[in-house]
């Protein structure tokens, strides 16, 4: 394995070394999409750190984790499958190897997870070290902010390494740096002014934002005693693609009992150029560095740019997913409509909490995997208040390559049990201009969820009303179908032909409130509801419950997923492995229309 | 109202008035319980706000909100039924009235929420204040850091009231402080040297740690330019008790249209001798100051004393919640067994899940509320990697007096439908000390939750075991009452009783898994679920789910909370409010069982 080859190496081994996983990772990347300019980034970083430290023994916590490339093709991983299916996962995960210290997914938990995992080595009484990978952008996340300040005393055997990729910074002068020039005692420091004068270039609304909340950080780090007086010896800047300087400081740090952190200025995309000059491109890609097409973030970006233009009152909130989920145009149109918070999940939709209390009304945007790290903003500031906002829930599904970390899976049953708060999943584009509108006249709390990737229209349109909450796509009179969300009412129509059954499908895009007359008619009939999403908590069981309230027993059947992690693969491999494919609908159509 | 004579009135007035309040809300308090050091500290603060601003038109928005009792006494609301049914909330509600311009009841919301009214008033072309009240300790909280550093640029009007109550500052130089200085020109201003070396005497492991967290905080705020950073002009320390200064200084503040962080130095408890002395004990108490009581809290720091001393890896977690979980003598025999991180629920969970990781077990106690606060860390964190933390959950179901903001009536359809989590409820706190046991040898995430209030022991004890998931406490065959949770258990045996109707109670402490084998040898009979808590997504949901999921058509009635919002009452009358008395099971009891 390379990791213990290049235990120890030299700057010129290390340097081959870096090289050589620049060119595994950007083909890789090329063949399988993944992140790239993030992992370019951190290449000579993560060489450094295994010539110098003592994997798995000591534990190297990633956050957010789109950066571990490196760390896998050296601790024996091939990227050749890469996010497919079986092959490697593109975020750390320890089932997959013990090099891989601490799950990662979200943003902004190595730092709380270092200090965990450190009271519990110092409990036991063992002895390594813990090391926590931090970006500056994670580092604005409530969650590390929290950690950061919490004790003036930090752990020892400690290191956390911001890796600074946005940030011009002031050459440091504290005294342990120095202190630790003194110690490499062999050359001098070189000066990184050309390096550091370097402007972050993220474009957008995102970077906009990012720069801000960047500079913001950035103030106190150029006080030197940001970290210092959090509890940790600041070192730093280093140059981070200077091996020498990163092998010669690690070698230090590693010596040091005391709690560190060390400062690492990289840049995003290095090494490949066109990722160095257009970094957020090439944040995440598909293969062949296309964009993903995602056919509902298309939609609700044109239909919010639509809206925007004829109510003055409508502004949309995210949280570092500008692009993702759909709203580029609209920050080119109206960018001082746009509230990017970055990656602050929490404070963006109590934010938008305020925002709908002062009298406009906010769309907040954001993937299923991380509105749930705002769950009590939800319940607490906005449905408690019964403020109109719109949450639009994209990547709600199975969402293919990035895995268990970033599943859409739970949304349904989380929040349809908020009180004040309505659920919709429109069958395709086309209906989801119908939800919004609907959502938008409530002027309650509505959550709107849709998943990525190709969403063909399919056809028909009967409006959405109070009266006409569910839409009947197929007449049948034996067996009812109840198919909730878009690709479940795409499979379900599909299902039915392939099944031979003439089952009635019904698109069910209301989840919350549900369409308690159609429930009533069919209650004589076989039910089936489906769903991509947990069954447990989800749709099918909010059907369950409802014929439970009066006690009406009924032959209801409830296809969901089971309630486990989906690993990554395609989406339509995630729908096979829980056995909800258009094949396992159809056969237990069939099986079920039999039964007696 | 007193809130329009205080305009402008004079600081004799206004210490008259002072006066008057604490007199009113040390009576409210001694006959109904509350919060009281926390009201008393802010008493001068408020009526100085309301001397300067013209609420409603400007907006006051409180954090965590239990400091509001002078706000609701100005603003015309007796506090003779304060957090009575139909009395006044403890906590600031827009539905009570239009002065409490946004909710609270969690922590670290008010800058968030400013913010974002801010963004609808310029938006709007609005003029008015927004007025955000912070504590010390809220100001750890992630949303609040996350808003703080939001940008380095805030929003103009925007008034930010930092009223620190714990910590020794320096006397303050900034630049603006003086300008203000100037401005009010008539006096020097007063050296706060006495006032503020004063030390900070919570008491406890929860007073440690708070105050750990704001010297790492005050460590900032010294530099002066913490808040400049951010965007704020700095202004203070003013005494917080010195009606003269308070009203100087926010007049001059009222003018100035920059974002300003007024930083206001209070005590706790003030003007009440034993409230001074011991702030901690007077935080929240019950009628005429006597502290609550909680037999499942004190049953499980028993518990967790007994469990420390037989194994070293047993560590305890909590978020400022030390004593209210239960905690004290834990804190007093395990001090370096137990992690206080402040309100900060989230980092507290990640840590758990480090500490899981890095081989010891952490037993994390929150109530109900505030753990959804950390809901993506119990996702992310803990269960993907399928970790042995247990979810100690205290205040599960009504909480009584502390009303809609802190219901725990959510959890359990939160928390059922996360991957690898168990969930249970014992009956009684015999119980509690068997399934605690039970969770620990299962080593894989647990919750294990329970409510607030007297909890009686109930007598029979079948211990619980992989086999004994539920528990049969009464006989009978037709109607089989599965009841989930202390207060519902209880109530079923009454109910049972009343009913007349020789039904079986079963006692079901495990929420996941379910007693499978006990439901498939029931499915014929008729089955009522009874939950305290949403029927939406809950216990009764699973059973129905459980059913569902081979369309077994049963005669299945679930009863739990209507998902609604439920307001302050006792915990007694909000189940009646609910229809979940006992009286009212008796009657669906009776009404089922008669039936066809």
């Amino acid at each position: 394995m390379l990791a213990e080859e290049i235990k120890g190496c030299s700057v010129a081994q290390a340097e081959e070394c870096a090289a050589w996983l620049r060119g595994q990772m950007i083909d890789a990347v090329r063949e399988n999409g993944g992140h790239l300019a993030s992992n370019l980034g951190v290449v000579e970083l993560i060489v450094a750190l295994y010539a110098v430290f003592d994997f798995p023994h000591d534990k190297l916590i990633f956050d957010v984790g789109h950066q571990c490339y490196a760390h896998k093709l050296l601790t024996g991983r091939s990227l050749d499958r890469l996010r497919k299916q079986d092959g490697v996962s593109g975020f750390p995960d320890p089932q997959e190897s013990e090099y891989d210290a601490f799950i990662a997914g979200h943003s902004g938990t190595s730092i709380a997870a270092g200090i965990g995992m450190c009271a519990a080595r110092d409990r036991i009484g063992d002895r390594y070290k813990v090391i926590s990978l931090i970006g500056d952008a994670s580092l604005g996340n409530g969650v590390a902010l929290e950690a950061v300040f919490s004790s003036e005393k930090k752990p020892s055997d400690f290191v956390v390494i911001l890796n600074d990729n946005g940030m011009s910074i002031d050459k440091n002068h504290s005294a342990l740096y120095r202190s630790l020039c003194k110690m490499s005692a062999k050359r001098r420091y070189r000066t990184f002014n050309s390096f550091l004068s370097r402007r972050f270039k993220e474009t957008g609304a995102f970077g906009r934002k990012l720069r801000k909340i960047k500079y913001t950080i950035k103030g106190w780090m150029n006080k030197n005693d940001f970290f210092e007086r959090c509890g940790f010896k600041y070192v730093g800047p280093v140059n981070g693609h200077d091996l020498h300087e990163l092998l010669t400081m690690l070698g230090n740090i590693s010596k040091l009992e005391e709690p560190v952190l060390l400062h690492v200025v990289t840049q995003k995309g290095k090494g490949y150029e066109a990722a160095e000059a257009d970094p957020a491109r090439f944040h995440g890609v598909s293969k062949n560095f296309a964009a993903g097409e995602n056919s509902f973030a298309v939609a609700l970006g044109r239909i919010l740019c639509e809206r925007a233009a004829l109510d003055e009152s409508l502004v949309a909130v995210t949280a570092a997913m500008t692009e993702g989920v759909g709203l580029s145009d609209f920050a080119q149109q109206y960018p001082d409509r746009l509230y990017d918070a970055g990656i602050c999940e929490e404070a963006a939709v109590t934010m938008a909490a305020g925002m709908a209390k002062g009298g406009i009304s906010p769309v907040v945007c954001m993937y299923s995997t991380f509105l749930q790290r705002a769950y009590d903003q939800i319940v607490h500031d906005v449905c408690l208040q019964n403020l109109p906002v719109i949450f639009c829930v994209d990547r709600a599904g199975f969402v293919g390559a990035d895995g268990k970390t970033h599943q859409g899976l739970q949304d349904l049953s989380a929040l349809r049990t908020i009180p004040n708060l309505s659920v919709f999943a429109p069958k395709d584009c086309a209906e989801l201009a119908d939800v919004f509108d609907y959502a938008w006249n409530k002027a309650t709390p509505c959550v709107i969820r849709y998943p990525n990737g190709y969403a063909p229209n399919l056809g028909q349109r009967q409006p959405i009303s109070d009266y006409y909450l569910w839409e009947t796509l197929t007449e049948g009179e034996e067996l009812i179908v109840l198919a909730s969300g878009a690709r479940a009412v795409a499979r379900a129509i599909d299902a039915r032909r392939i099944s031979g059954c003439p089952c009635r499908v019904v698109n069910c895009r209301t989840i919350k409130p549900l369409d308690e007359r159609l429930l009533r008619d069919i209650a004589d009939r076989k039910i089936i509801t489906f769903e991509e999403g947990y069954a447990c908590g989800g749709f099918g069981s909010a059907v369950a419950e409802y014929y439970a309230s009066y006690a009406q027993p009924v032959r209801l059947k409830i296809i969901g997923a089971e309630n486990k992690f989906i690993p990554h693969a395609t989406t339509l491999e995630q729908a096979e492995a829980c056995h909800l494919s258009v094949q396992d609908l159809a056969r237990k159509i069939k099986a079920f229309s039999e039964q007696r």
